[in-house]
């Protein structure tokens, strides 16, 4: 029966799964604090055209959009970018900049369910707002390197672009914006021949075309070098040329400041989001073909929905993907080894003196686990090992007369008489 | 234009309130890992008819339901454990019991929004699944008190029931199950009148009604005497008689274990859900009139999912509750004063020696802001101020060449030149 089920494209994280995503929104939380990023929340649900105003006609129609019980047009949110950019024009538009904003939770679009990609998935979202200067870019690019190196990847790289480049060349072509955004789509779907195909279409010249196509060409792991060979490629297109400058600006910023990465630029590189203006850029790694993550500039969104002109740039690492990226790498949480106990009365008299134990040892922040089953000792004390117990107490009423208890070590296989009120201490001291 | 705003119901958190959600939420887990609960994730899309099944007439009217792009109906889960025991039943059906799973997450009710209200909430939720011992509703209420304890109320006390002693008269009555259940929805908003009128219409006896009546008024702070009355009360009521019974075993373990909480005991206490079978409880602070939480025992719904009979407990406390609940009772959130330094280079020049230096002290965890805008240091400094750095670095020519940088205690209006070497040291030497 199908309502048993998850609805399709939807997952459940049973608890060894779940702990990972706990552990990466722990550290992409860890990483906004120490970054200075405030975290803010905003709803899952959204009004649709809020939604729609500049994601994508793809996106657009993956939406789960529905009219709530007022009749309200309404969506689960596709991404996080509007729902900030609206808290920036409106309560927040007083704030002092520039502004750092970090969110996280979980998003929806309505894809084709395989392998990476799901209707329901995670993302951390930091967005700083209120500068163009392209020290600004390479904060989040390096806030972005730090967290690939955080989480422990052996190998990974950044795939740069710029939106300026083809919008540049775009714009002198006199293209129209929305055609100009289909064709974007098309090139990120990496369907060059019908990108193209829509420019000669929409009655770019010769010339125009021959450069597209050498734009798209243009990429590799040699900076300075492609960004030169670019720059000739688009020579006849000023903004084209000046977003490659301002590309190769925030890279030498990121070079001189020692942060390290592999790169790959690519002079063709188009996002799915309408909403980029300036750098855009990809996280990958080896073992998968999906982005983690991906980010950019987007200097005309708050404006838009009735704010002040402000610049912006951001990056959305992809929560669940990080996660099985780690799964691919063999990266293991860092998670230091812990004690755990359960404590096993001998006779069900002894139950509630179990539990008030249990409650001393948690203030002194051990985890403990209670027998509450009423199960014999021998069968409890199996089902401790099971679970993956460092510690037995047993609570029997000869110790607990002299204020004792049996504290059974089971990785050592040992046992011994502990006073009640050093338990924890005992305890703490196995610690490996 | 109403795209611009958060849809009716739903809403933002700015950083200062997004904090308190995530500190009681990082509270809630915590105690999860102490008392030994694991945490699972399930989606916040399920389908319609897994979570109407036994959730209650009121909440099926008020589900955001709809049908997804294929076709299927499907809706934003109003509670939790619709979603937990769908797991229990299936993936996890083989898990060695008892089992003990935390969530956390985002629910959704088309409720009119009120004070403390809202269409989209937050809840932890911790359930003990495979035992019906006393013990283990014992300890669901004693991990609720030890919440409300660390979160540090002042005042608070438990709401607390049996579902048994209602539906014990009813069943033996022989009022029909949909029946009681409308009729306990009824008592659930205090609307007694009604509920009585509901229950003469479904042919109780005239003593089953005079035992109605008397039971809705048995309530108190002195759970013995409350039990005693409860019980004279019912006492032509086998089933109502065992669940008091059951009730007072649960408390007079709690009391034996030394776990203190203020109490009122209410015989005819209802809750909103119908798949309750036994003890019922809810939160309550002085100065707000909404529950900050409840639970009880439901010992068929995983059954009903198709599972194998087990027994189980849970609570759900509300995370956007407890904030409010704080923020009325003035507690402060127990987080430690913490460095928070700004880094702002001379001049355009020095901006990527800036950021070097961010990152060696975010590696020293301390968290770093850099002035990115190229504003003038005397600016740069008054902004650190507004945004509470308790440091300034200043990198300058002059010093730098000496392998040094100022340090200016923006609290005690001091500075110093220190080495860059030493720099993360003499900042966490000022920790107060």
């Amino acid at each position: 029966m199908s309502q048993f089920k998850t609805v399709r494209g939807m997952r459940d994280f049973l608890p060894k799964d779940a702990e990972k995503i706990r552990y990466v929104e722990k550290i992409a939380r860890e990483l906004a604090h120490l970054y200075g990023y405030e975290e803010v929340i905003t709803p899952v649900l959204e009004h649709y055209n809020l939604l729609a105003a500049k994601s994508s006609e793809e996106i657009r129609e993956r939406m789960y959009a529905f009219k709530d019980l007022g009749g309200r047009r309404v969506a689960l949110r596709p991404e996080f970018t509007a729902s900030i950019a609206r808290l920036i024009a409106t309560k927040m538009r007083n704030a002092p900049k520039p502004m750092k904003l970090f969110c996280t939770g979980s998003l929806y679009r309505y894809d084709e369910p395989q392998y990476g990609r799901f209707r329901e998935f995670w993302q951390a979202n930091y967005e700083l707002i209120g500068s163009n200067e392209p020290e600004t870019d390479m904060e989040i690019i390096t806030l972005t390197n730090d967290l690939a190196r955080r989480l422990g990847f052996r190998r990974y790289w950044f795939k740069i672009g710029h939106m300026g480049i083809l919008r540049g060349i775009l714009n002198q072509e006199g293209v129209a914006e929305g055609q100009q955004n289909l064709i974007m789509q098309l090139l990120d779907k990496k369907r060059w021949d019908e990108a193209l195909t829509l420019a000669k279409e929409s009655n770019i010249s010769q010339n125009g075309i021959t450069v597209l196509k050498k734009t798209l060409e243009t990429k590799g792991k040699d900076v300075s070098q492609v960004l030169k060979t670019a720059k000739r490629v688009v020579a006849d297109y000023d903004d084209a040329v000046a977003a490659i400058e301002n590309l190769g600006k925030i890279l030498e910023l990121t070079e001189k400041s020692n942060v390290k990465f592999e790169t790959i630029v690519e002079a063709g590189f188009a996002r799915g989001l309408e909403y980029y203006t300036g750098i855009i850029f990809e996280l990958y790694v080896p073992d998968l073909e999906i982005a983690l993550g991906g980010g950019g500039r987007y200097d005309k969104l708050i404006e838009l929905f009735g704010g002040e002109q402000t610049p912006a740039v951001g990056v959305a690492p992809g929560i669940d993907r990080l996660v099985l990226a780690m799964d691919k790498q063999k990266v293991s949480l860092k998670i230091s080894e812990e004690n755990k106990v359960m404590i096993i009365a001998v006779d069900e008299e002894l139950r509630t003196k179990a539990v008030e134990l249990s409650l001393t040892l948690r203030k002194a922040k051990i985890p403990v686990d209670v027998e509450l089953m009423g199960r014999a000792v021998s069968k409890a004390l199996s089902d401790a090992d099971r679970r993956g117990a460092t510690h037995a107490v047993i609570v029997g009423t000869k110790e607990l007369k002299e204020g004792k208890v049996v504290l059974k070590d089971l990785k050592k296989r040992e046992q011994r008489i502990v006073e009640i009120k050093t338990l924890s201490k005992e305890i703490l001291k196995d610690t490996g």
